[in-house]
């Protein structure tokens, strides 16, 4: 069989983002986890890391990742039938890859009672869709939570529900910037706020409005912050529902063009071998989600 | 002179990661933009960038953005003292790196009414301090917001404040964990919440206690997911004061042992090149940001 404490060594390592805090977290010295990697080079003839800070797998290394995470999930039902062969901590640790928008608002309240009841401790990454998926296919993550519906090989997906998202601004900044009322054409003469290079849904809402061409804005990769530049009058964008209804209520954000939402869809990417944990965490989704999603 | 043609493709494809974006913000066709990437490469005898999604810059090609930065600053000086140098749209953009929590809380406040002023369009960028200072140091950033003091050459670091963090849990969870109230050598046996292999805070909170050894943690790097995560009893963990501070007051929250808090400095990093422009906002900041992170 394979030699585990030699994978365990890479897992610890790109988990722990460092050599020194994976010997910490392994009870090791820290030239032992080198040597362990080496060792595992030299048997494999190829790197397993790129000795970057923080070190990175390379495609070798990222399919033994794979195998260490698959290996795990097996473990844990092994665990559930002969707790005699569950480790010293007891609780399993799960990577989930899911966009920042739903870790902003529905996702603790989802998973809480789930991680609680199974002893689990989540490793949550916050990653657009097409990393997500990447880093899923990569063996990084066991699951994905994203707006892609097609499947990366040997995982499924599946349609959790739909989170609308509102287009919104301070008072203030309608008052400086649509003195007459909004006017859909004017939007995109205004500076706008984007989440990232990937976000595409203020461009999405202004071509539902109809207008064309680029417009300024913005860029600001927090999902609290997006909030605070909207209320500080920065710029306008889209922002899910659910985050903003006391905004909206205390009237700290207006609703520019009311009945003009975008819906984005969520899927749940998970592999097929991902064993109980993976497929109670699935359940669990489905059951509480659209719940969750639904309009308060 | 360089052909400063070729560096606005560079600093396009890398700003809006990809080509094909960076041939819509140009006004250009895909393969133009290549070619003057191409063009590039060949007289300087070196590759620029590594085509991955997103494209990265290389060395060389990081060495060129930060060479493009300066040159934008200045530009804008000139076109302050002659406004006929300015170009159609008329707004600056400035890339910053910033820790989450800032952005979180009270960033957006601290330079909204300088962004609307000044006519300039943020590009911020979320990083732990070791990274943004390297984003730095390589010239994709301007400036840098963290908790490190020491600058990087040929710039400048400035103290804005302290931010006090607070330990937090939701009512549900230290009635279940700490029945007999909350004993600081137990922290250490119940799950936490770190926002990511680099956040020390709980480390230091439970050594602060005077408790030795490793805990068990989710992980969760994104600042409203983490308050999201405590509110729904997934664990305890270490947030900005000025975050919670209606979660304390309606109760949806509470602190840990009151009291023992940690403080975490703040340090501006700025280019001493950096242009009127970017002096300006250093100006902004050393004027409001001590109110806003005053206790209220």
């Amino acid at each position: 069989m394979v030699d585990y404490k030699l994978l365990a060594a890479l897992a610890a390592v790109v988990e722990h983002a460092g050599f020194e805090r994976a010997a910490a977290a392994l009870g090791l010295s820290q030239s032992a986890v080198s040597q362990r990697i080496k060792l595992l080079e030299a048997r494999l003839g190829t790197a397993v890391l790129v000795r970057s800070a923080p070190p990175q797998a390379t495609a070798a290394g990222q399919r033994l990742l794979n195998h260490v995470q698959q290996v795990r999930l097996l473990e844990r039902d092994l665990q559930t039938d002969l707790p005699q062969m569950a480790d010293a901590a007891g609780r399993t640790r799960l990577r989930v890859a899911l966009n920042a928008d739903s870790l902003a608002t529905w996702w603790a309240a989802a998973v809480s009672a789930w991680c609680e009841r199974e002893r689990v401790l989540l490793d949550l990454q916050v990653e657009d869709q097409d990393v997500g998926l990447r880093r899923m296919r990569s063996g990084e993550v066991a699951a994905c939570l994203c707006a892609a519906e097609q499947p990366v090989a040997g995982a499924r997906s599946l349609l959790l529900g739909q989170m609308p998202y509102l287009a919104v601004a301070s008072p203030a900044f309608v008052q400086r910037h649509f003195p007459q009322g909004v006017m859909a054409a004017d939007v995109a003469r205004i500076p706008a706020v984007v989440f990232g290079p990937d976000d595409r849904l203020q461009h999405r809402f202004v071509q539902q409005l109809g207008v064309t061409g680029e417009f300024d804005y913005h860029l600001c990769p927090s999902s609290e912050g997006f909030v605070r530049m909207l209320e500080a009058g920065v710029g306008w964008g889209m922002v899910p529902a659910l985050q903003v209804t006391d905004e909206l209520q205390s009237g700290r954000l207006l609703q520019l063009l009311p009945g003009q939402a975008l819906q984005v869809p969520l899927y749940w990417h998970y592999w097929r071998s991902g064993g109980q944990l993976l497929a109670g965490l699935t359940d669990e989704l489905v059951r509480v989600v659209p719940g969750l999603l639904a309009p308060a």
